[in-house]
This record gives structure tokens, sequence and C-alpha cells, in this order.
């Protein structure tokens, strides 16, 4: 017997052939009936919502997790409107990418062409189903969603409204799936289902990214793992050095592009360290130091190389003290996922050499590592953050969502 | 004890942090150099060679393998050709790719840089060693390469003369790792090994890069298999068709590009037919039909759905008559490996539905398949044909061996 998970990639794969002679029109008209069918079922979908928070409670779900499983008419309303701007943002597919004549005549064209079909595995969050499915959608990709069992009710209603809404469009429904199996076994079967599906891409926590990075045939694209630094240099405005630490550890820890070590250069410390930790501290900050920091803040913990290499995604902290930038450089070097990292600095040679030398999706002067965001980017949206080096690095827009074909015209050319 | 493999991925590791600041100049004076040393110490190489050609002959190797594994001067000279070549093509390491000013102030480049370290993979051929070598020295990667053990000798000698010619250069010497340990653990070491290896690349037949990509967890681009199909529509001009027919089969059947299976219309076929196989079968290729060939070409081997799906890589060629147009697409979606694919015919829109529908990295109107290739592309060199959809797909030049890095200048910008 076929299991769910390769019947419903085939079907994805089958409707991929027609999202690939969709016009840009004929996608944003069935976008578009996407959000408004959100709103017309939204009481329908608050009430399958209902369900899973039940059953959340039952099963002693965090507070913070209920709520971000949770549903309300803002929250529906404002995932349809989110659907409503994947419709405005232009259509990559089709894009003439380049263009060479060769001198044996062959008019070769490099244009964008939809992926195929994309799988999605995630977490709790149900409006990521929404999400996903416009992104890939918008790019002419089939997608076959696989949503945290936490949210099945949600999920299921969501894609029920989402697929309804595509009768009478152009687009096949088909070109929606949702594996509705809870078993991990589902996950481990689509991430070996080369051949029906052209990508995975994980959105979630650690151990569900390791499990697909590890298991997958298919090909992925990483996101999501950030343990992001903040060096201040020796010549930092303190003013802007302590705002842009601040708001890289505090504005949202619980995010990849936050902070998780703040690097200091020795005599910007002995100069601004307490000042600086104060204004942590009265944040709820926990600070672990290295010895210096300790020596320079009394009864700060010590820290260790394995809080170095945590992400902590909470108000938790690591300061280092640095003799100088090649120290620096050797600890990002050792310790970073090549996400997000920031030098403060007047210094502009030892800015460009940061920069330069960091391996990393973004690398920041003078600005907090919170700006590492598609929409901050100005992309209008955004599929997730790569923290892999191949197809895709850093902020992902509607063009990651692509591949490419090369189109040749002859007139009968053969190879000599 | 560390491995070999982990030992010399982490100096190569180390090399890449120093080959991301080397400039254009730099990197070829090392290259020239290289192509320098293969010359001055062009008899060693070849005596190497011999030692594996003695073991092969000693061991049975067919005489075609033997062939590809040979060295003389004239081909120790073309390699070193094939580095100057390397030379002289524009480095797209630094190029700005992107640049948007936010409103906030902030100033985003998006430029490419090196991938980091890339893993080879690869089988007999010597020459691959030094053109792998070169194409990712130049785009600022360290590069580990894993040879067959049928060239070891010859590997180890090249290897070690393009490591003496960095010396007294600005290129360090450990941006070039050749793995020894010829036992298949060692290669299924290098797809395990995330943190040290940014991308794996298989080159060589289809159960190399069947077991790349069924046990990377690595980044893999995926080269190589290409079951490409010609098809041959209703109003194709006879003497064009069956040029291109001839070229994609014959003219080298054991590439990627070259066809396997031809497609015709039956009322091409109906006409021309039999002058056509006529053509294959005094070049000795092996016809296979199917039962409408066969009515056609008395005594022609009945095709099987085996043999659609095979890469015979050989003189060997199935033929399919169809009805239309729709019944050549469904084949090639079914039987395809979405390499290159090719309709001959008169009607535009025929050729336009063609192009468009197939999902393949290369698509021909009237051209021979065996065009997809970076040299004919224009593309100076080629580190393989990418047969999947992420990162680059079809011929690879030199901007395939590159990732990309944003850049964010700013000046106290937070997030708010």
């Amino acid at each position: 017997m076929t299991s769910e998970v390769r019947q419903k990639a085939t079907l994805a794969q089958d409707a991929a052939a027609i999202m690939n002679r969709l016009t840009t029109e004929q996608k944003n008209t069935a976008l578009s009936r996407m959000a408004d069918a959100l709103l017309t079922e939204q009481t329908a979908i608050i009430a399958a919502n209902k369900l899973d928070l039940e059953r959340g409670r039952e099963q002693g779900t965090s507070p913070s997790l209920l709520d971000r499983l949770a549903l309300n008419y803002d929250r529906v309303a404002a995932i349809a409107e989110g659907l409503r701007q994947i419709v405005e943002l232009p259509d990559p597919v089709g894009e003439l990418l380049e263009h060479f004549d060769r001198p044996n005549g062959l008019k070769v064209n490099k244009v964008r062409v939809p992926l195929g079909v994309i799988g999605m595995i995630y977490e709790a969050r149900p409006n990521v189903t929404v999400d996903a499915a416009g992104l890939c959608l918008k790019t002419g990709n089939s997608v076959v969603l696989r949503g945290g069992s936490a949210a099945i009710e949600s999920n299921r209603k969501i894609v029920e409204v989402l697929k309804q809404a595509l009768s009478n469009t152009e687009m096949p429904a088909d070109a929606i799936q949702l594996i509705e199996d809870s078993d991990r076994a589902s996950v481990n079967e689509m991430l070996k289902l080369n051949g029906l599906l052209d990508v995975v891409i994980p959105r979630g926590g650690a151990s569900l990214i390791r499990n697909v990075v590890e298991n997958a045939t298919v090909p992925v694209i990483e996101t999501g793992a950030g343990i992001c630094h903040t060096y201040i240099d020796e010549s930092a405005d303190f003013t802007m050095a302590a705002d842009i630490a601040f708001n890289a550890k505090v504005q949202r820890p619980s995010v990849c592009n936050s902070m998780e070590t703040l690097i200091v250069h020795e005599a910007f410390a002995d100069r601004h360290l307490s000042e600086l930790a104060e204004r942590f501290q009265k944040a709820d900050v926990e600070l672990r130091g290295c010895e210096k920091t300790a020596a320079l803040l009394p009864g700060t913990k010590l820290v260790t190389d394995e809080d170095y290499a945590t992400e902590y995604n909470d108000y938790i902290m690591n300061i280092r003290i640095v003799p100088n930038l090649d120290t620096a450089l050797a600890h990002i070097r050792r310790f970073g996922t090549k996400h997000s990292e920031c030098i403060v600095t007047e210094n502009a040679s030892n800015a460009e050499r940061f920069i330069q030398d960091i391996d990393a999706a973004a690398v920041y002067h003078n600005a907090s590592t919170r700006f590492t965001d598609g929409f901050e980017f100005g992309f209008g949206a955004e599929i997730g953050i790569s923290t892999q080096k191949l197809h895709a690095r850093g902020p992902m827009g509607l063009p990651a969502l692509t591949s490419t074909k090369y189109k040749v015209y002859g007139n009968g050319q053969i190879r000599g």
C-alpha cells in the first residue's frame, strides 16, 4: 500500500506540472481567493484551533507554546493579510537571468523556473502553514506541508479552506498537500523522497533541523540555528555599542538573529563594562563571563566552552573580553554558526577586516544583528533564513524558491 | 586518533580563511606556478602514472579504463594548459550582486564569496585532480580531493607537485588536500563532515553518485546522470532531425548529455523511420524499439521499461513512436533525469510548449543535447553538470563554486 506521504507527494508532483504553466495573474487570483476564504471561514478555523489548544492544555503544553499555537480573529486576519502581501510581490518565475548567443548560432536563455515540489517541515505555529503555502504557490511550486502534531486540527482546517478556495481558479488544489500522519516516521519518509520532492526546508528548533540535515537524501535548505556575536572594538562609541548590543540581545531573545555572546575589547571593557553590564542586568539578563569579566564584574558566573556553543534564545548572555580583533575573530570562527555577526567600531580598517574575514550570511558594521530578516532587508516575505552556503544564504525571499533552466534555440546545430 | 580525512579537512578549513583574503592576482600567480610545475615535473608525474597503469594491468583493468587513466607528455601539457585557461577566466569572488539602501539608512551589499572547503569525490582520470583543484582555488576555496584508488600514485605525485609550486606564493599549500586512504570508509567519512566541508561534489559513474547522495549529510551538488531524449515532431525537417538525433547518440555515447531514447511522432516515423534507422545501424548502434517501431523495422528487439530507465552510455538506443506531443512529454516526465531534452520541429508553438513544460537543466529546440557543456556554453571551464535544482543547474562555471555574503553597513541602527 502506498503511504500517505508518497501518495500526496505524487499528487503534488502531478500538480507541479500544471503550476509550472500558470501565469502570474492566475497565481495571484488563486492566492487572493485563499486570503478571502481564510476570512470567510475564520470561525471554523478558530474552532479547530480550540481543539488543538484544549489537547495542548491537557498534555501540559507550556503557556508560551500555547500562545504561539493560538489563533484568534486578529491573528487570522493577519495571516490573510500576509497572503495579500505575497500577491503584491513581483513574481520571479520567468525572469531572464542571462542570455548569450554562441558563435555557432545557438541562442541560450537562462530563466527562472519553479523548483517543483517543496517539502516544508515545521513546528507549532499554524501561520507557517499559510505563509509557506503562499510563498511556494506564488513561485509556481507545489508544497507538501508537514506541521507539528500540536497544530494538526488547525492545519487540517486551514488546508481544507485553502484547497476549497482554489475551485474555480486555474491553480490545482493538489498543489497543496498536508501530511496528517503525526508519527515521526512520516517526516523521515519525506526526507528520502528523492524524485518526488525537489527540496526540503525545515523550520523549527535545533533538534528538528538536525534530524532533517542528518537524515535527508533530498536536497535541504538548512535554516535557523544562530549563535550570533557582537564584538565591541577598542574605538567603539559607548552609546552606540551599548544600544546595538542591548538590542541584539534583548529586543527578541527567542529568535535566531539575536546575540548570544558579547565580545569586548579589553580597553573598552576597562572603561565601560560595569555600566554596560548594569543595563543588561536591569533587563534581567543573566550574565556569564570569562575570568577577566568576572574580575571586572565580581560575582559573575564563569562561562564555559559549552555556554559559548549554546544558542540560548533566552535572557542569558556570555561575555568574553579579548586583547584584540584577532582573538575576537578566532572566537567567532570557533563558536559562530555563520549566521549574523557584528562589529561596533569607529576604526574603518578594523571594520573592513571583520567584514571580510568573518564567514557568515550577514556581517554588520555598527548595526544590530537583529536586522537579518527578509522583511528588514525589503524582500516583503521570508521563507526562512538559510544558514548554509549553497543555493541561498541569509534571509530567503521568493527567488530562493526557484531554480533555473537553460532554454536553447538552434537551427540544426550539432556538435563536431 | 584523528583520521586522515578529518585532519586534512581541518587543515583545508584553516587554509580557507587565508584563501578568502587572496586577491585575484595572487590566486592567478599561484595557478600559473602550478601549471609551470606540472611541465617541469612531467617526467616524474608520468613515472608515477606508470605505477598505476602497471597495477591496473595486473588487476585486469579494461583497456578503455587504462586509456582514461594514462598520462603522457601531451596529456600533461593539456592539463597544464587547462590551468592556464583557468587563470584567464574572470574571478567571480567579490562581485557585487545586489545593493540596497534601506529606509533606516542601512546599506546592504550582497557579494560573492568563496564557498569555503569543497570536497571532490571522483574516479579514475588524474586530470580531474588538477582541473578540480584549479577551479576551486581560483574561486578562493580550499579543496579536499578524493580520487579513485586506480589513480592514487598519479594523484599523489600531482598533488605533491602542485603543493610545492605554492611555496613562495601567497596561496597556502594546505588549501589542496589529497585523501590517500583508498578505503570506501574515507569517502563516507567525508560525506558526514558537516562543519568542515561546505559542499561535496561527486564526479563519476551512477553508483558513486548514488552513494554520495544517499549518505551525505554535507550539502551535495549532484552531477552526472543523464537519460536524455530527442523528440522528432511531425513537422520536423528530415535532414535536420536525422543529423541532430545521430549527433546526440553517436558523437560521444559515453557522456551524460548523449541521447538514450529517440521519440518519434508516428507521422514522421511512417515516412522516415526506416531511413533514419539505417543510419544508426550503419554506425553499429543497437536499436530497441516499441511495438510500432518493430512493425516498421522488422526484427527490432522490443524495448522494456527498464531499457527506457537505463543510461546506456553506449551504442544502444531506444526508439518509441508516439501519436502526439503529449505522449512524448509524458514519456520524458516519467523516464527523464531532468538533464537535457530536445525537440526537433518546424512548429513554433509545439517547440515553445516542449521548452516550457519539460523540467530539465537544458531544453533544446532544433539542436543536439550534446551542447550541454560548460565549454560549449562559453564558461571556459566546467566543474561538472548539475542535475539537481538547488544552487546550480546544468553546466557549472566558476560562479557555481561561490556563495554569497550580506555586508551590512550602519551607523548605530537598532531594531524597534
